[in-house]
């Protein structure tokens, strides 16, 4: 049977940022684009350019997409303004995008109250838009706001609108549910019903999980014939959240009834890729992951107690609705986890690390890395401390110096002159492997991890070379079980300016000062250990 | 038209209990009861007699339950033993419990596999179990687990199952998504075929989150004929989690679909105390609320940038799918953005802040507010910062204390006995407000913050009394701006263990210790001020 293409869009940086408390940089929106684009999804809404800096810079100069079409988000052309003299719009047509994605009222009473134009005025902006976006060479999609509203207010406007849009060419006409009150079974008949007027082949649905029902009505949507889905990865979105990429996907893939039908850029190799995809979403937001969410959270195949490991293990399917590892996840058994091994196996292959299967060092590292990210520490971002465990596990990397002690002060105090001022400060007392004699170094900072960091970076003897032109770039904090009873965890990003490596460490402690410190102690040594910095007088063997 | 009667089973306390990391003490069971209770669910499963001491203890001695029938959960008896020598089943019939609802196989693969019994012996258990449980008095009820599984695999079989059970005078026979797998459309068809063989009016739905469609895959039964649902207070459960009763009440409730059907034991004005079940929840997990929750999640209803909150306020039901308030929940105009004026006078009405619409002094406030925000600091969840910062704004808050100076030092060292150690330490130098002599306080922590915290709660004169019992609970830290040139912005949740008020307050400063600092001394003055702490030698003037 010849599978039908669904189509796959992604607003995570547009209306996922829209999230209070999210505020996504250039750097930040580049990363996830390239994420997005290797999981396979077939539009990329990166922004809205000339709204705001971040996004006009991003539209300046397109990523390198492989698979993905970078899409642009604006308004339809203003009423009463023509398209020349409409600057919005004009920013949007002078962007890279490949694609343009408008948004407009497909609610009359939205249409009079909020636009206060005719509903005839409303259709010809659309139809004007859209004309001038798709004779600039780009596909052009029309955002229907509110529609399902709209729709039960007046069918017959709403449809119009959808119809305007589809004859003016728009490659799309995307059902927008978006105060997110609509119910799965209205969504299929509405549907059901602009089929008719606007093929699916040319319908997207866009919905909101208000009523906890976006997944539900994006698969009903595309039962009713639409072909595009519009979501965000993790269900980021404002209120309650945009429909889920993350669980939508996976049921796509893995369930027969869509399975059979349909087919998507996503490949079973790229679903794999999925669970990684959003923890690196997490980490660019600072947030936790989810641990209960649907297919790639921590706990989405946790087994129960009086479930015996052995019985998944025999026919997992009997248990499980799908297999953990065809999105990246892993069973959690709470006996032991298996799956852990060939993980490894695969991290050390990936960072180059030439080792045999069947090297039984691999199962003590395997063990360390579990004690360690049972303690918080996680390796999913800050690789560079990864390659370092497991460099070191092998005898590979020397020790070049040692840490003997350090004093961090912060002081906020009345000065000479009255004013009150903070004061931080941090000494450190280092002795470079091989030399009798300590260096101490002292230095002073905006706070009392930079101070410390100074400090580390200061004099390192004859490593210092090694580390000239190392600056910190990123710094991020996660306290992991709330309170000040909590464990902290530091991911430090650092940029060397003269050859532009980036690397992350990680550190994690009870104590702030603690947790960067071991970051930075991370960061400082992978760098020696890349430069094969020698260390003759140290005696190097592996620790298992 | 005659509405058809729908019941609510609550699992919050049994299958939800289950979640790791979850343990409920007795206490905390009859509380979250009496929650369930005023809310107006039907049946209330407490959890599983004769397996824990909690739950034997919870059934020995049932709650007062004005409107639930308590339900108690067990297994069906064991297959080659009568009843009266399986002690787990008379446990049941033994406790206090007012029905019985027990768990039965449903897929014969599992008959076979897990019980290694025939499907007859299945059969038979399960008949004598339901009617022995109905010969004691009680409603019976079953759980056929991997139900809709078990359908797929042999329809027949597992339809055999719950036609058992009813015959054999069931109250309910319950269709269970055990590993929640299924979809809203294969639900709607399965149950459609059950109810030719148990009637709807007996038929109970239990989906669980698997795919994100467990509250789809309850509407979509109840569609089909189910008239129970079986879900847990915010979704509480393994893996994904249960049905959410919290997202699905209000659904039933205020949308006509469901409304012009159907009742339920939750009034209107019952349904206005669902927002309060749900934090009641949170707190007894020690939780942060979820804020993206449908309908009771705090920014379930925050208006975006872009709707002025004059539109909203006018007109709400053409941008919100429902009101806030039939949930107990309140629509949140964030502070900064374009509304500004109207976003601040209702900010400042909801904190019961008396003020004219026309007082000049909301110019300033809304002034510095965005001020502040553009320096970093966050008002939408530290909102007891922003009602210290009004009310001071309007001179209603005098100024307690000041504290003079502080110092805070962390410090890595070898001990006596030469293991490496780190100890944080903070002293703290404050004038309580009309006094001469200054009080130097000086704590130790497991971390720089940790220790400012306790050395700033150690003395505070004649104010202790005020801050005794209250306790720092959540400590979260974004960095704003990237690497260690970065401001800082700290949030801090505080808690009164004596009246389980909690507040949240913010710090910002390129320096993490001068940013807690700030969260910290919020804190403490809220409190104060909160409980109206005489402060009779402080002259109070308005700063505008």
């Amino acid at each position: 049977m010849t599978k039908e293409r669904l189509y796959l869009f992604d607003t995570t940086l547009r209306d996922g940022a829209q999230t209070t408390g999210v505020a996504f940089k250039l750097e930040d929106k580049r990363r996830i684009c390239k994420v997005l684009d290797d999981l396979g999804l077939d539009y990329i809404e990166g922004g809205y350019p000339g709204a705001n800096a971040t996004d006009t810079e991003l539209f300046a100069s397109k990523p390198d997409f492989a698979n993905a079409t970078f899409t642009a988000f604006g308004m339809t052309k203003r009423a009463g303004r023509s398209l020349e003299n409409d600057v919005g719009f004009q920013a949007l047509l002078q962007s890279e995008a490949d694609a343009i994605c408008i948004v407009a009222k497909s609610w009359d009473y939205h249409v009079r109250v909020a636009l206060g134009i005719t509903n005839d005025e409303n259709l010809e902006s659309i139809a004007q838009s859209i004309s001038a976006i798709v004779a600039s060479g780009r596909e052009a999609m029309l955002d229907c706001e509110h529609f399902f509203d709209g729709y039960k207010g007046n069918r017959d406007y709403a449809v119009a609108v959808a119809r305007t849009a589809y004859e003016a060419g728009a490659r799309w006409v995307v059902l927008c549910d978006t105060n997110g009150g609509t119910l799965p079974h209205e969504i299929h008949d509405i549907v059901t019903d602009v089929v008719t007027v606007v093929p699916g082949t040319h319908l997207g649905i866009h919905t909101h999980n208000d009523t906890e029902n976006a997944v539900a009505n994006s698969l009903m949507a595309v039962r009713a014939g639409c072909r595009q889905i519009q979501g965000t990865l993790n269900g980021l979105g404002e209120r309650c959240g945009n429909a889920n990429l993350t669980s939508i996907i996976p049921t796509l893939l893995l369930k027969s009834e869509f399975a059979e039908h349909f087919e998507t850029g996503v490949t079973p190799a790229r679903l794999r890729t999925l669970t990684h995809a959003s923890r690196v979403l997490d980490e660019i937001l600072n947030r936790s992951p989810y641990k209960h969410a649907p297919y790639v959270g921590e706990s989405a195949f946790a087994t129960k107690a009086g479930i015996h490991a052995s019985a998944i293990l025999k026919e997992p399917e009997t248990y499980e609705h799908v297999a953990p590892e065809s999105v990246g996840n892993t069973r959690r058994l709470l006996i032991s986890d298996q799956g852990g091994r060939s993980n490894i196996l695969a991290e050390l292959d990936r960072l180059g690390i030439a080792i045999s299967k069947d090297d039984p060092r691999i199962g003590n590292l395997l063990e360390e890395v579990k004690e360690r990210e049972a303690k918080g520490y996680t390796y999913e971002s800050a690789e560079a401390s990864f390659e370092l465990l497991a460099r070191r596990a092998l005898g590979e990397v020397p020790k070049y110096f040692t840490v003997d002690s350090f004093r961090v002060m912060v002081e906020r105090r009345h000065n000479a002159v009255g004013d009150l001022v903070t004061v931080s400060e941090a000494t450190v007392k280092v002795f470079i492997n091989g030399d009798r004699e300590p260096l101490w170094s002292v230095a002073e900072g905006n706070g009392p991890v930079n101070a410390l960091d100074g400090a580390l970076r200061k004099d390192l003897g004859r490593y210092q070379k090694y580390i000239e032109g190392v600056e910190l770039v990123d710094y991020k904090v996660r306290i992991l079980t709330g309170g000040t009873e909590a464990i902290t965890r530091v991911l430090v990003e650092s940029h060397d300016t003269t050859t532009g490596a980036r690397w992350i460490t990680v550190g994690v402690s009870p104590n702030i000062i603690d947790a960067s410190f071991e970051a930075l102690l991370d960061s400082i040594n992978f760098k020696l250990m890349k430069d094969s910095a020698p260390a003759e007088h140290v005696k190097v063997v592996s620790r298992y």
